[in-house]
This record gives structure tokens, C-alpha cells and sequence, in this order.
């Protein structure tokens, strides 16, 4: 439910909520990068800063890097306790020159606003901090108890965010754990997510000569890296695009025949998703549905690779060394500690003598599948239901969110919502990144009508 | 001949002749970079003012890009005409931190002077102008007519030298032409290098999406241009480091049975080699000596390489493009334009649909053999002989300059003498490229004989 004045609220207070929204995306909170450090702060100040004009009691923990919000409403004796989890932190806004308006100038044109964060997640986020400023300004009091807990490190895999909640775990208890980082099914089609996909992510650096050399003086007769870069790389997949790593597909649980069907009779738009991206067709692994390829299928993609001269014009070098990203999305039941030994052992078997090749694991997470018949669903689905006018589908996500594997370790907790108010085409991670005003709208209204739902 | 008071001239001014170098060499005359394109003016303005000093009458010809400098000495009727071809641009010094000294703050250490252009060009071109300026302080005049011809992108392949070469070429009439861009066989093993290997270097970007993409979202289902990429490197080679693509071969010139026996019987010290290189074990063509794989067999190279994110930590995209600088060394008589050809036609068919690749070529010049027993050949052996103390070895080289076969071409000039006084070892192209004050001083008196016996 979702009571009349509260609704009307929510739409009166719109402006409001989206000055709030840019104040917050002007941060530029980018985790990865070490000179955005005191931004990141920035942000977490903000968001305890919203929660605590709404009379929650918080504070901010530093960790080792970067910090974590929590916070809790005043108390309601009896009623029952929703976690809310988001992050602060944004992806990095490369390349800049792709922005139509810088990253951290939130510009709202044609119903969206643009910014790095305005989806993923700063913009889902505040969706549940505006809805309770909504409940309060109109019931005065929330119908439930409600602790929020906002990280810094999302982007960079959460590294201090296990320890916390180990740390945390009497503070945390609660009967469902709501976390809007995900998007809707398809534009206009809200989705339940309740399966994600993990990640092992690792950056292998390849090292032959001790310095550049002389193409011409030491061309043919020792190993380029760069050269033994691109031939691991190439190696790492099998002709038809599947992933070449012996064992990479031993422990990867192939999805039920109910659930193909209903992947496969998902309302995917081909020419919109084509067009979308900007290419002529769609590729991948045979027998499986494009819904079913970038959700319950794991992957490997390079990220990024770089060695030698890339400047203007020619500089004729073998180059001493040359590295590159790589990140495998996986599913249940790959465990991403297992694929990072898998990779290592299969490139170093790859690189030939007088080559070395590094390893660094950047980021690692688990896949997730969550039970879709619980109470703490339904009350979901009505809440989206009421929020978006229509019923949501139930959906697999492509991307991983660390921290729903840490809450079901630490937490013991296994209502786990994934409510995504995002459309698909946001571009969280891309240059222009954005999140639609009726979206925002939507989100706001769910997570109210989520507060009254969970707090039946 | 040589003098001895010319001999002992020389002796006695070699901290002058260092210091002049030392000068020369703090001109960041980078050709390739086009901010630096003043710096490569003024160090045209250096080497005319050193040569209107000795009484050379000269000028800066402006071409559509670097000026090319052309001096000729006081004539002396009747006796024989040499033009001296060098270049006084250098390579980009990157990477920057691997210098132990900054690159144009030439620094003398050990015997050596270290910078950019120390051995590539500069110390060797210089050692002509301290030579006429030896000679002419003792004898008042030169015993033969000199022609120095310096340009400023030879580091970029030439482009304006071609054109230069065919509007002057009635002023440019010499009976031989002398070029030191080249090193001895071995440190301290003086050489006549009567072979260069040619050269097609391309430029290929590889575009797949219209932006970077969510590689949670996104992986799965489309082409990774990077994976693309390496996809393409890999398959330009064999198994066994061969080049793959078709037709590469088919003009190449299989050196002749004495040659071959003569380019196995060199002395290389491989363990020398592999200790300078820092590598563990040479490579390369099955069937060749490692002197015939670094000059007589055609290479492939990858020069440089990007694509999507580089920079610290994690960032989990699928980049929307990618891209290499592919560079390949060519012996008789493969020819760039063919290469060129094959390279594209080769790569294009390799790129899948959805994917496009586009290619710059940024450098061409064709291989070189030139005759060992004419009477200039002779000429400069006596000199080298006298210079370093031991006759030269014939031998190829892998690198290119374009300039002998424009030479050929545009003068009709067949006596070509590459005369290397650098050592394999002084890392021209590469960081803390360094020239022996040693070699610099048996240099500047190879080209004083040189003077005398083209001059009889």
C-alpha cells in the first residue's frame, strides 16, 4: 500500500528530490582512484548527513580505505526491521571526451539526468532516503524500522565491507535486506532480480627484455610481449567465443528447463538492444538465448591492454613489457578463488621461456541465486507493483554486487531483494551515464510502498 | 691516410668535440611529436651554424613539415665530390622513468655519453663536422669537395626527403655517398653494412560498440574489440613466429650460400647478447642463425598496443575500441606497398561482422643490398682501418633508412657507404641510448681519413 497524501507528496516534492540527486552526483566519489579519497568521504558525509534530517541515529566507520555509513530511523517497538544497502562510490568517468556534460555536472535534458553515479548507484539510493523523508513529512513516523547501510567500496569489489558486517552482525539484524543496484527487466518492464552473476577479475603483466629495443636490430630474435600478450589472450577463447580455460566450465550449474523457458520468452527488443550499442549483431555462445548469454552464462572479456608506443605516429620499439585486464563473470556454482587458480595456471602454462608473466587479483565475487517465494518477495512485487503500475518479472543480472554473498555469510540472511528502478540502457560504467526522472519517480514511490509492505 | 698532426688535432680536442655534442644533444628534436616541431628547427639551425664555421656555404630548406639542411664545403676543383647524409632528429625518449639521467641532459658516465639521439644520429653525424673541422685547422683546406645533406625526419620515415632529393639532385652529384646511421658488428668489431632491411609500419584501430559498456551487463553478447585485437595479432604469426599472412614470403630473397656461411661464421657472442637484452633465451625462425634472423629474414613486430582502461585498480568494461601499431622489417625484394597490401587485405578478412578496423600506414621504406667491391667500398675500408685500428667486417643490418634507396632512386648513386661508428649496444630507440666517447673519437677519425682517401 501506498497511502494517497504520501503519493502526492512524493510527486509534489520531485524538483526537490532531483536538486538533492545532482547535489549528491557532483561528488566525484570514485573509488579506484586514489586522489578521489577525500570525495569519497564527501559522499558518505552527505548521505549520513540526509539520514540524520530525517532523525536516524548514525555514524561513519572508516575501514581501511574507504567508509561506511549506517544508520537506523527511531524506533517503532514490534514492527518489523528493513536493511537498506547502496554505495556512494562511482566507476571511474573515462574517457572524458565521450561526455556530452562532464561527469560530475549532473545535466538533467529530455527527462533523464546525466552523471557519473545518477544509476549505479547514487540515484537508487536516494530513491529510499526520499521516500522516507515523503513518510515522515506526511504520516510522521516510519511504519517500520529501517537501517541504512551505504559503502564506498562497490567498485572496487568491497574489500572492508565482509569485515564490517562480521564486525556489525548484532546491529544488522533485520527481517529483508533491500538493495536497488540493479535495473529494471527491459524500459518500462520493473524486474525483481534474483540472481547475479560473480566475477574474478585479474591484471596479468608480461615482461620480456629488460628495455625497449630497436625493432630493426631485434626483430626475430627474441619474444615480443606485447606479441605473447596477444597470443594469451587469444588463447583464452575457443573459436565459437566460449572460454578456452581447461575446467573454467566443470562446476557451472546449467539453469532449469522452467527457467530457459522463461528466459527465453523475455521481451527482449533485438534491433533496440543492437541499436543501443551501436553494432550490427549480436553475438555468442551457442544454444543459449541472448537473455540467457548475459545472465546465466559466464563470460571472460578483456578490459583493457596496453603496451609499448601508442602515442602519434611511429616508434619502432619491441616493447619491454605489455599487460592487460581480464575479468570472467561467473555463475553458480563457479567460485571465483577456483577460476582465479584455473586462469593463472593456464596463461603461465601459455608464456613461453624468457617471458614472465604478474598476476594481481583485483576483484573477486561469488554468484548469487536467491529463493523467489518468500514473504519478503511479495511484499516486494506488490510494492514495485504499486510503485510502476505494473507487476515485475523476475530476472537474472549480468553484473555482481559482492556484497549480497557477504550478507548471506555474515548476515545469515536470506531475503535478499533486488529491486532494480534503473532501465538497462543507463549506462552505468559507460561515458554518459543516466537515470530518468520518471524512473526516479517510480523508484521513490516502490521504496515508500516497500516501508508499508515489510511493515505489515 | 691520416695525417699525424691531424691525428694528434683530433686527440687533443675531444673534450671540445664532446662538449659541441653535448650541446647538440640537449635539443629535444623529437620529429615524430609535433609539439617539439621548433625544438627540430633550432637543431637544423645547430648543425648549418657549424657548418658555415668551417666556411661551408649553406642553407634551411623549409619542407612541409621538418627542415632538411644542405651545406657544401669551399670547392676544390678537380678533386672528387662525397656528400654525407645524416639526421639530426631523434626517437621520443618514452618511457621517461627508465632513464637514469633525463634524455636531453646529455650525462657522461663510464666512457659513455648518454641521450636521445647520443648513437641515433647526432654523435654520428657530428663526427664529420669535427673531422672537416680537424682537418681544415691543420691543413687550412679539405682535400676533397664535401656535401653535407642533414634532414629532420628520418625518425618518421622521410616523407619530404624524396621530393627534396629530385629538386636538387643537380646540386646533390657526388662520386660517393657516406651515411653513419648505422653501428659496428660487434663493440669494438668496426663494420660496412651493405644491407638494410625495409619496413611497413601500419596503424589499425579496431571499433566495436559506440561506448564503453557494462561488461556484467553486456559481456556475453557482442565482439570485444580488444579481444579482437588480440585475436588478429595472434593470427599475424605461425606457431613457430613465422610471419602468417599469405604472400608474405613470395618475393623474399634468400641470401646466397657464401653469404649465409659468412653470416653464420660471425662472431656474436650470444650469451653477451642474451645478458644486454635481459633475456633468458633467443628465438626466432627455424633454420636461420641469429645474425640472418636479425637481418636477412623479414620480421613482425607488434610496436604498441591499447585499449579501454589501463589505469589503477578495477574497471569492468568492455571497451568500445582498441588498436596496435604492427611494424614488419623487409629484405630484397619484398616491397612495402605489397606488403601493405597483404598486411590489410589480410586483417580486414580476419575482423568478424560487427567489428570494423581501420588502417593509417605512418611508415614505408624498401630494403637495400648494395655492391661491396667498388672503389668507394675500398676507400672506406683503408679508412676504418686507420680509424679503429682493424679492418671492418661486411654485414647486414635489420634496421631501415629510407634514404639509401631514395639516394639510389633520385641521385642515381649506387656508392653508397653505411658506415657504422655506434655499437649494437648503445640502445638507439631505446631509454638511456648512449655513444662511446671511444667510438665517438675512432669516429670522428674514420671520417677524417675517409676525407683523404675518397679525396686521392
Amino acid at each position: 500500500m501506498l497511502p494517497d497524501r504520501i503519493s502526492s507528496y512524493i510527486s509534489d516534492h520531485l524538483e526537490v528530490f532531483t536538486a538533492e540527486l545532482a547535489r549528491f552526483l557532483s561528488i566525484p566519489s570514485v573509488s579506484t582512484l586514489s586522489e578521489h579519497a577525500a570525495d569519497v568521504r564527501k559522499a558518505a558525509q552527505w548521505v549520513l548527513e540526509q539520514l540524520e534530517k530525517c532523525g536516524f541515529n548514525g555514524r561513519i566507520y572508516p575501514t581501511e580505505r574507504h567508509p561506511v555509513v549506517l544508520a537506523r530511523s527511531p524506533e517503532v517497538p514490534g514492527a518489523p526491521v528493513l536493511l537498506v544497502y547502496g554505495h556512494y562510490d562511482v566507476q571511474p568517468p573515462d574517457p572524458l571526451e565521450e561526455w556530452q556534460t562532464p561527469p560530475f555536472s549532473p545535466d538533467i535534458r529530455d527527462g533523464y539526468i546525466y552523471a557519473r553515479g545518477a544509476t549505479d548507484d547514487k540515484g537508487q539510493l536516494l530513491t529510499y532516503i526520499n521516500a522516507v523523508q515523503a513518510v515522515l513529512a506526511v504520516a510522521g513516523k516510519l511504519p517500520l524500522n529501517l537501517i541504512v547501510l551505504a559503502e564506498g567500496e562497490e567498485e572496487i569489489g568491497s574489500p572492508s565491507l565482509s569485515k564490517f558486517l562480521a564486525d556489525h552482525r548484532h546491529e544488522l539484524r533485520a527481517d529483508a535486506v533491500a538493495i536497488s543496484d540493479t535495473s529494471q527487466f527491459a524500459p518500462g518492464v520493473p524486474a525483481i532480480t534474483y540472481g547475479l552473476r560473480g566475477l574474478c577479475y585479474l591484471q596479468m603483466d608480461v615482461r620480456g627484455p629488460r628495455f625497449d629495443l630497436h625493432s630493426g636490430s631485434f626483430g626475430g630474435i627474441i619474444h615480443n610481449p606485447a606479441q605473447v600478450l596477444a597470443d594469451v589472450l587469444h588463447k583464452l577463447k575457443n573459436p565459437d567465443g566460449t572460454v578456452a580455460i581447461p575446467g573454467f566450465y566443470d562446476n557451472v550449474l546449467i539453469p532449469e528447463q522452467w527457467e530457459r523457458e522463461e528466459m527465453s520468452a523475455a521481451p527482449t527488443d533485438l534491433e533496440a538492444l543492437k541499436n543501443y550499442l551501436g553494432v550490427s549483431e549480436l553475438v555468442g555462445e551457442p544454444g543459449y538465448s541472448v537473455t540467457e548469454r548475459s545472465s546465466a552464462r559466464p563470460t571472460l572479456d578483456i578490459n583493457g591492454l596496453w603496451g609499448g608506443f601508442s602515442g602519434e605516429g611511429a616508434k619502432t620499439i619491441i616493447p619491454a613489457k605489455a599487460g592487460a585486464k581480464v575479468s570472467m563473470r561467473l555463475v553458480p556454482n563457479q567460485v571465483s578463488g577456483e577460476i582465479d587458480r584455473l586462469f593463472t595456471r593456464f596463461v603461465s602454462q601459455l608464456c613461453p621461456p624468457g617471458v614472465s608473466v604478474e598476476f594481481t587479483g583485483l576483484h573477486h565475487a561469488e554468484p548469487v541465486l536467491v529463493k523467489r517465494n518468500t514473504a519478503a518477495m511479495l511484499a516486494a512485487e506488490r510494492a514495485i507493483e504499486i510503485g510502476f503500475g505494473k507487476k515485475p518479472r523476475f530476472k537474472r543480472e549480468g553484473g555482481s554486487i559482492p556484497v549480497v554473498n557477504m550478507i548471506r555469510e555474515h548476515l545469515e540472511q536470506e531475503n535478499i531483494l533486488l529491486l532494480g528502478w534503473g532501465s538497462p540502457d543507463d549506462g552505468p560504467h559507460s561515458p554518459n551515464e543516466r537515470f530518468s526522472l520518471g524512473d526516479f519517480h517510480r523508484g521513490i514511490r516502490s521504496a515508500a510502498a516497500l516501508l508499508f509492505e515489510m511493515g505489515k
